[in-house]
């Protein structure tokens, strides 16, 4: 690993070559910042199962967490270990800032067997580093963490009080730093070119999957500048009937006149996203389509004007509520959520909803996306939008026009 | 949703409208199959959480999966339940052959709750239909099954002995009927033509991204006569040393003579997967890649021309590890693995390996990636192939010639 380490050290854009997305200060503020949270609770050492808190805390990009991977972070350690499958180490050398010390691979035998789980090399790297006591937190409710994984950890760490992180990382990253900012502008670029070459592509014979792969192509060409990254959910494309139903994909049905399509989607840039929907009428839409439409453009706009540092989640839901109530409309689903770092299956940070339950305040640098939408019987329409919370106001993550679109 | 259910009778061409993607007669016929299993090892009620299963169970067909959701198979009832986020209840009724009245949506209060679950509504679902007491079987190591959900099921289930179904469902699914063979034929399309895409691409001063671009556009903009999905699994582009690990991804740096460029996608069609390795050389290789590039090549012809069923996992591994040990070289990692159904973060099935452990023998029908790859300190080469296993051998499921690829 001579040359990586040779980069490392000559590295003169951050951006462009081989290792973690950010500074090993804001690295290690990270860390800070988690150590905290560990302390205030008691916590001795987290166990971070997914893959956007472990890309949050030390950079790891790779598409290997469809297999057990930890980082352990000690709360008396200056720096985490990363511990994957073997073959996998090799991935986190080029995106982590790790030394190979902290880099753990596990034997091969662990994978997908029925008699050993993976879990039991991590219990043992724990005891190897003096942890077989004490307490130690795992999120207990994170798509990456299975039950028997779990069980595992409890069997091998018997004198170990394991409790519930209850994503403490994951609050540890609602307000983001002027870096991240500047990733979710790059990809709110994103989201705007994806979208420009979606309604672009969209016209009476254009097959629903062109559309996607229009979408698919802006986004991941990206900038001339700079790259864009896969994103956590796959774009999606709701035509006519479907589009009353917000998460089914696109077919290969040619789009007609009078067909009302929903698109969501998102740029994504160093797993950064900026989410972004907008819905396309092909021809002239009724009447009832386009009441809809302009009761979600009046609450989208009447929201955004509201918001300010200090209000409640639930203060900006209601704005809205009360704006489309007065055309007879509602929205039962949540208006929005935070947003930062993400992989599959979502591009939420899983904390902060915009819904009639949340009391947690907004402050500067939290990042949301908005994303009125209303679902009748037989069609759905959605106009959103991502944006910051600002010292007085919000800011826009992208540019594109919040309208419902009509295209002849 | 009365046009629905005029469409699910008077369909004359079933890949291309609403609906599921299989007839009523399979679906029925996977559903017996596996109430067979579960009589054989005494399971009363079969709780399926994976959506890959619940995709081959009923059809359903969303990016609804990082939410809680369920099908509940019951052993004496015909139809299964299907159990998601109130608003994806409409998505239920278009890719589903279920009935209304077993399409259930909960509220949206359970999102992202601390102190309630979505579990909770599975289980009065449970006692509703008389199933409060009995064995309920869970996959506990499946990544859409968190530690909290399934604490929350033993709490609201107390009569109930829950226990590991143990990937019942994925090892039904390990024998391909005619029409799952007859998707993954198309996948293979599918994927053959977003592989062509991204080699025409790759020449000195096209950026990484670009490689990419071109093979999503590819692979879901499809055929002429049918679309393509998303794969479960991102493409990977590896580039120069990057190559040696297997699972990260592009960068925006634009391609260089001299590097070696490793390529994994998926075709996808109606959620079938045929993934396809390449490895594409810029310029002309040094000795030591060529000569890992013919160890791969030899080696991969030699087990593909030995493939029958009645054979092991394991022996099919072994003749791939005695051909390229002849050239001093090993891959520690599985060769390949069963493959069909898949959403992120997997399109491996987690049943059958290649490898030198697995004793489960190859029957007809059943499908595999074949993965050869080898990865060096500083470079990695791959070179795979999707199968099926034949009465009397092995077809291939894409057509992409077996070669190391040198372009100028």
């Amino acid at each position: 690993m001579e040359t990586i380490e040779r980069q490392n050290v000559e590295r003169v854009d951050l951006e462009r070559i081989d290792g973690p997305a950010f500074s090993p200060a804001e690295y290690a503020h990270r860390l800070g910042r988690t150590r905290e949270v560990m302390a205030q609770r008691g916590i001795d050492v987290l166990l971070v199962a997914a893959p956007d808190n472990i890309n949050y805390l030390c950079g790891y990009d790779g598409w290997s967490f469809y297999m057990p991977q930890v980082l352990i972070v000690d709360i008396e350690a200056e720096q985490p270990i990363w511990i994957g499958r073997a073959s996998d180490a090799a991935g986190a050398r080029f995106t982590t800032y790790l030394p190979d010390d902290r880099v753990i691979g596990y034997p091969e035998h662990y994978v997908h067997a029925r008699d050993r789980h993976a879990m039991s090399h991590v219990a043992q790297v724990m005891v190897d580093h003096g942890r077989s006591k004490g307490t130690v937190a795992i999120d207990m409710d994170s798509f990456y963490l299975t039950p028997r994984a779990l069980d595992t950890l409890r069997r091998d760490l018997p004198d170990c009080q394991i409790v519930d992180a209850d994503r403490l990382v994951n609050w540890v990253r609602v307000i983001k730093s002027d870096a991240e900012i500047a990733y979710m502008r790059k990809a709110g670029q994103l989201a705007d070119e994806a979208m420009r070459a979606a309604v672009d592509t969209i016209r009476p014979g254009a097959r629903q999957c062109d559309v996607a792969a229009a979408i698919y192509h802006a986004k991941v060409a990206g900038h001339p500048e700079h790259e864009g990254d896969y994103t956590a959910l796959a774009p999606l494309v709701m035509v006519g009937e479907r589009s009353s139903a917000p998460h089914i994909g696109w077919t290969g049905a040619p789009l007609e006149p009078g067909q009302n399509t929903m698109i969501e989607l998102a740029g994504c840039y160093k797993r950064y996203h900026c989410p972004l929907a907008r819905t396309v009428y092909l021809g002239t839409p009724p009447d009832k389509v386009r009441r809809v439409a302009d009761a979600l453009g009046e609450g989208v706009e009447a929201t955004l004007n509201a918001i300010q540092p200090g209000m409640t989640g639930a203060e900006v839901e209601g704005v809205w509520r009360h704006t489309i109530a007065r055309y007879g409309l509602e929205k039962p689903s949540r208006l929005g959520y935070s947003i930062g770092v993400g992989y599959p299956p979502d591009w939420g940070e899983g904390t902060i909803s915009l819904r009639p339950e949340e009391t947690t305040v907004l402050q500067p640098n939290m990042t949301f996306h908005l994303m009125p939408g209303i679902w009748l019987d037989d069609f759905g329409i959605e106009t959103s939008q991502s944006f910051r919370v600002t010292e007085d106001g919000c800011e826009s993550l992208s540019s594109s026009p919040r309208e419902f679109i009509v295209k002849d």
